[in-house]
């Protein structure tokens, strides 16, 4: 009999970091026997997913015994009308998570290098060590702000991708258009992915999705996800939108049917969801200002946000706080995991959410945890 | 400005052939004017969905704003349980199409090997070719039954899997027990993937799902799919059995929520629906018979199938048959794509839809197409 364990996987897999997705509540729930738990995690919509997605997976559920659209065809059309490029820009995935790994995959070969703000998205670093690439971290300016030089002076003759978090994730900072745009004409021969997952909450005059250079002929891949205002995470679509030699070499790694039909169905709905995509905007702008009001009145120092979270310092206990938090019923993200141990990232929640979690929070600084 | 055709993918994908997937049923009606399609072409389930994964579908949509559980915990138990393995042994998938991908990034590395039993299903090759290994094609012995001595003999020092598709797609053949347990005695530090996606299907004595031989510490990845039996392909739900250690390695490349809610609750109603699995079984029992009765009668030979499919060889006219039955509104698929150009491969539908289908082939063949 042969042991299993003399089965050797590849070697670059040792540099992958496992992922640490924000806990759910009712995990929370059973592990420490609380009766109110609220999760602000994982960024994910506190207003529920777009009422006309879920109607309209009704429609797909007597059909399941069948196959997917491989091509995704009326999300497509969806996607391409909303946003004014051809079906053919557009690339569909299971949650902007494959998007990354498919890119990876079509692009890196052992050996090359990735540019990564840091701290950033961390499947930006998964999709890299999958193919065996290094990744370059390049750190943000004073108060997570992009800086655009160090991100042009760190590219060599091995670099064959750059990514873009915008806003970013964990910092809630974006990249100002004329920054992008400085980047995209230094940079030769290099893919610029355009993580634009948080657009929707990004309200500054500068700020682009960068899907404008897609049409204008810049190798740029904007990423879009419906987990975010469209509250969907549940059945997982990420798109991207780029010129269509690079879809089509993306399009060689996908699987065929890797969208779910209800994941179709439910997104084609969702996009054209106005009300549902303002009353969520809407309830961001409100859910932010309350919780920087409440970190000045705690002498917290946080990074005004573009997306639906905010990045606070809460002091050199961080990981206690963290924990105590999730004890008393809050489950935030701690940023240990960035590098960042005295912050915590909490999720834009209900205006109800957002009362509790400050007033959790308040009380345990009051005690001076 | 930069031209996008400057961003160069990587060689080997060039290797990857595009996968054709059997054309949807309103896509043939919108082409052909139809009114009447049947689409016999993907081995789906023909009585659709298990009732109880569409129920159990509405307990999980007001939450689809939270991002999915990325242990599947609920699912991974209920497959534990019905296989008597440890939850740990266990790994989900967004359909098996992504299982063999992960494997693949688990284990191949450039100039690797993986040998294949020729022709059977084409996601063994992509996943190869997408790492830039080769793949060596083993064929059938005469009537596509499995030749053990010629997988054997083929080994050498770069494979790193063997894939033994039982019951095979598109023959419909199985590797008998003997003949896999020599196979998993000869090699050494060889993955042998067995693909068990249409094991409910197999009633021969000596069939084995190879779910008995991980226990056994051999180095097995059973796979396993909801797409077939369960009836539900549209939400993408497949699974590997393995000892852990190749758990362990193949979840290192796994995306955190690659297996979607409402797939993880549909998943785990559907294996417990007996009703609907045994009701699928004798109607596939009934239907293979009802198809070979009719192909006696048109003195066509086929090869007899333990899945839910059935290959027929249809003579030198193969293309213009398979286009005049679409033409007619029955999707099969042809035979050309795994070298087989006097074949087509049924599945079995309906009583009612096997009806038609043999009406307008005996139609066809009347006509001497």
């Amino acid at each position: 009999m042969i042991n299993p364990v003399t089965i050797k996987a590849r070697k670059t897999l040792e540099t992958i970091q496992p992922y640490s997705p924000g806990k759910p509540i009712w995990e929370v729930q059973k592990e420490l026997g609380l009766d109110r738990v609220i999760k602000l995690a994982s960024n994910e919509n506190p207003l529920g997913p777009s009422p006309k997605a879920v109607e309209a997976i009704q429609t797909g559920l007597a059909e399941l015994n069948r196959y997917p659209d491989a091509d995704a065809t009326a999300l497509k059309g969806a996607i391409a009308a909303r946003y004014e490029v051809a079906p053919s820009q557009v690339i569909t995935t299971n949650g902007a998570d494959e998007l990354i790994t498919l890119i990876s995959e079509a692009f890196l070969e052992q050996g090359d290098e990735i540019i990564v703000p840091s701290p950033s998205f961390s499947e930006y670093d998964f999709g890299a060590h999958i193919m065996g690439a290094a990744v370059v971290p390049v750190p943000f300016a004073a108060g997570f702000e992009y800086d655009v030089d160090a991100l042009i002076a760190a590219v060599t003759e091995k670099t064959k991708i750059i990514y873009i978090c915008s806003p970013n994730n964990p910092t809630g900072t974006y990249m100002q258009k004329a920054d992008i745009e400085k980047l995209l004409n230094a940079v030769k021969d290099v893919l610029v992915v355009i993580d634009a997952a948080y657009s929707h909450f990004a309200e500054a005059v500068d700020y682009t999705d960068g899907i404008e250079y897609i049409n204008a002929g810049y190798p740029v891949v904007a990423l879009q996800t419906f987990s975010k205002i469209y509250g969907i995470a549940g059945v997982r679509v990420g798109f991207g939108i780029a010129p269509e030699a690079i879809v089509q070499s993306i399009l060689k790694v996908k699987e065929p049917f890797n969208v779910n039909t209800l994941a179709q169905i439910a997104a084609t709905a969702a996009i054209s969801d106005k009300e549902h995509v303002e009353a969520s905007q809407t309830a961001n702008q409100a859910g932010r200002k309350q919780l920087y009001q409440a970190f000045d009145e705690l002498g917290l120092a946080y990074t005004p946000s573009m997306a639906n979270f905010v990045l606070v310092n809460v002091g050199p206990n961080g990981e206690t706080l963290y924990k105590e938090l999730m004890a008393n019923g809050v489950i935030v993200r701690y940023g240990k995991t960035w590098g960042l141990p005295e912050y915590i990232r909490v999720s834009v929640g209900t205006k109800e959410e957002n009362e509790f979690f400050i007033e959790v929070l308040a009380g345990l600084l009051a005690k001076q945890i």
